[in-house]
């Protein structure tokens, strides 16, 4: 079962993008599809406005509540399953357990926000789930939609392939994960590490582990608070 | 003077990308420049790999330090005062105030992590500064870079008009943004709240302002927790 993303944009031409290339390009059309919907073409009038004056007054525009429901309504039918999502700086953070929960799904419906912001009514009446990919401003919800499918799309069955990814394991474990190193065995005066080398695979898996409590705690104190005990 | 970006990636055909389009594209050339570098150009031998296995052991490859060094020095000779940042999502956490002060400045080298991360000894020896757009694990950096410059080509001057953006404000203050509305006055039954077609602009702005911090402490107590007094 392919996963199905549809993703609502006033910029189309941005699709796949980088999605189109690497691991996700090479599993498009296999593991997952990728439909674009213009919203532009759900406008009506002259003008075919997307967005209009906040009410209440106020810098920028905001999007129409009308114009998005008949976008919403034709990529998601009544009884489509798939979750409705929302790209938007007030959204709820992006984490590595909603991606595998929606990877493990049947698709999702995105709508990248531009502007100001969405008529609060549209996200009540089509029950959106905003989120946010981090605490900062984008010009629109293109990059963040695509973050969110890249995220998705690895954890696809077969598009990684049996490799098991480190980061993910770590992050799993609310740590960062330890430093790397490669050859050569000399890099501008600087040897990889004794312990790496020594073979002893205890001694290592020590070292590796106590490198990502290290990282973790100096780092990032939040996500150190979080770490299950034991 | 223009913001430079130099971006160090095994996937230079994904840039511009999105940032071809909308604001940033429309900004390239004028308020900011990009120059792509293939990492694959710096690496050496027959195979001109860029990655060895892990030392130590583990899943993945390690992108490797002398490569990387190679194509850093190329993009920024000595002398060269932009900020070399890696993502990866070991990096610190991007926030809005590190994207206002990157704006300021004459621009960013960004190297774009892959497979399962970096030699270590390149990061100390190049002074990388790792920086990550969010807890969630994506195939590559590129999106990361993509996420970064966008959000900091609109800060820069004459990008986005004269025109004040309400979610950078509410962001400044540790603040979600309060909800918008705009025509039909009427959407499926449901009205304008009131307060905001009323024309009082004091009840407007205190009702707004109500909004935004019932939202954040709903939805973020981590950022309610962070604002200021007052």
């Amino acid at each position: 079962m392919m996963f199905r993303a549809s993703v609502l944009t006033l910029y189309p031409e941005m699709f796949p993008g980088p999605l189109g290339a690497s691991l996700a390009g090479r599993a498009l059309g296999t593991a997952w599809s990728l439909e674009t919907l213009f919203l532009r073409d759900f406008a009506t009038g002259r003008h075919r406005a997307v967005d209009d004056t906040p009410a209440g007054g106020g810098p920028g525009m905001v999007m129409r509540a009308d114009v998005l429901a008949r976008a919403i309504d034709h990529a998601a039918p009544a009884g489509d399953q798939r979750p409705r999502l929302c790209m938007s700086p007030r959204g709820a953070p992006l984490t590595q357990g909603f991606v595998k929960e929606l990877s493990a799904g049947p698709g999702a419906v995105i709508l990248c926000g531009r502007f100001e912001g969405i008529d609060e009514r549209l996200i009540a009446a089509r029950g959106l789930r905003e989120v946010s990919i981090g605490d900062y401003v984008l010009s629109g919800g293109e990059l963040g939609a695509m973050v969110l499918l890249d995220a998705v799309v690895r954890l696809l069955p077969g598009v990684m392939g049996h490799e098991a990814s480190g980061t993910e394991e770590s992050f799993e474990d609310n740590l960062l994960e330890y430093p790397h190193y490669t050859r050569p065995q000399i890099f501008e005066d600087m040897p990889i590490p004794d312990v790496l080398v020594s073979g002893d695979h205890a001694k290592i898996a020590a070292w590796r582990r106590r490198e990502a409590e290290r990282l973790t705690r100096e780092r990032r104190p939040d996500l150190w608070a979080r770490r299950k005990p034991g």
